[in-house]
């Protein structure tokens, strides 16, 4: 057996998670301007949803379990018609562990964001990811994703115990 | 000059609301069910995004400044070619008016909902709604709406003073 994979949780930034999508978040860095006579800011189009074909953009609440770290990973999916983004209403951190679009990457090449309570972020179409990572309690996602006909969810399983995300890093 | 108009504050629910849109919760009576190996539970489709022309679905960040309660409503506004969706990142109550579609609805046509802060709203499109109300102290909101060519807003002065929402169904 080849010897276990440790992903070093990294910092969520807009410039490191670019090749997987976009992030959700009200930063001074981000394009923003005053609205409703002055007494509302809006930190504009953050992220553009994306759906082909008949699908349609929906709105749910992903209701997460928490998990405990070490975590070894256990899958990883992709939405090959759609983007999917996910907000957190908790403000809890949270984990997201993603690889480029393309053929199922090698676990070696995944790469694992720690993202603060008031982070999002939205998958590119087609972008790997693990399912839902939230921490320290059950916590509350938006979620913004596609729904219509044709086959918009790939699974690959990771072998158990090869891919691990520890609690060093957060 | 007449008499003000007070709009009594309703709690928001899904049968009161679905004149104007529809509400964003995850509670046990709306469509649920397991998923992520039963990691995660999706309440599902609460909202369904709507765009017309050549508009997008793009997702924001407002941050609204706190209102005090009474509070003299001022105007009232509706995106004719597309949804416009609010989730509260915050926790905290807030507070939606809204008037059906159609030709501006005169002050006491309006509806008062106060909002739990696990509470979201999606307008649909051409529903009046008063700009965004937070309480209690500054919020982020999760704005899901539509960005494109086309007039996209009309807005309605009301007469200052004459309309209120007032604390004491707080």
């Amino acid at each position: 057996m080849s010897t276990p994979i440790r992903l070093p949780l990294r910092p969520l930034t807009v410039e490191a998670f670019a090749p997987f999508g976009e992030v959700i978040e009200a930063s001074p860095e981000r394009p923003h301007f005053p609205i409703n006579a002055g007494t509302t800011t809006r930190f504009h189009a953050l992220a553009h949803a994306e759906v082909s074909g008949e699908g349609r953009v929906v709105l749910s609440i992903f209701r997460g379990q928490p998990f405990a770290l070490p975590l070894a990973l256990r899958v990883i999916e992709r939405h090959p018609l759609g983007t999917q983004a996910f907000v957190p209403l908790s403000g809890r951190p949270w984990v997201v562990v993603v690889g480029a679009p393309g053929p199922a990457p090698a676990p070696s090449a995944l790469t694992a964001f720690l993202c603060r309570g008031d982070q999002g972020v939205q998958y590119a179409r087609g972008t790997w990811h693990h399912p839902l990572i939230a921490l320290e309690a059950e916590s509350d996602f938006l979620v913004v994703d596609r729904v219509g006909d044709g086959h918009n969810c790939d699974e690959v399983p990771l072998d158990d115990g090869t891919v691990w995300i520890t609690a060093s890093d957060v």
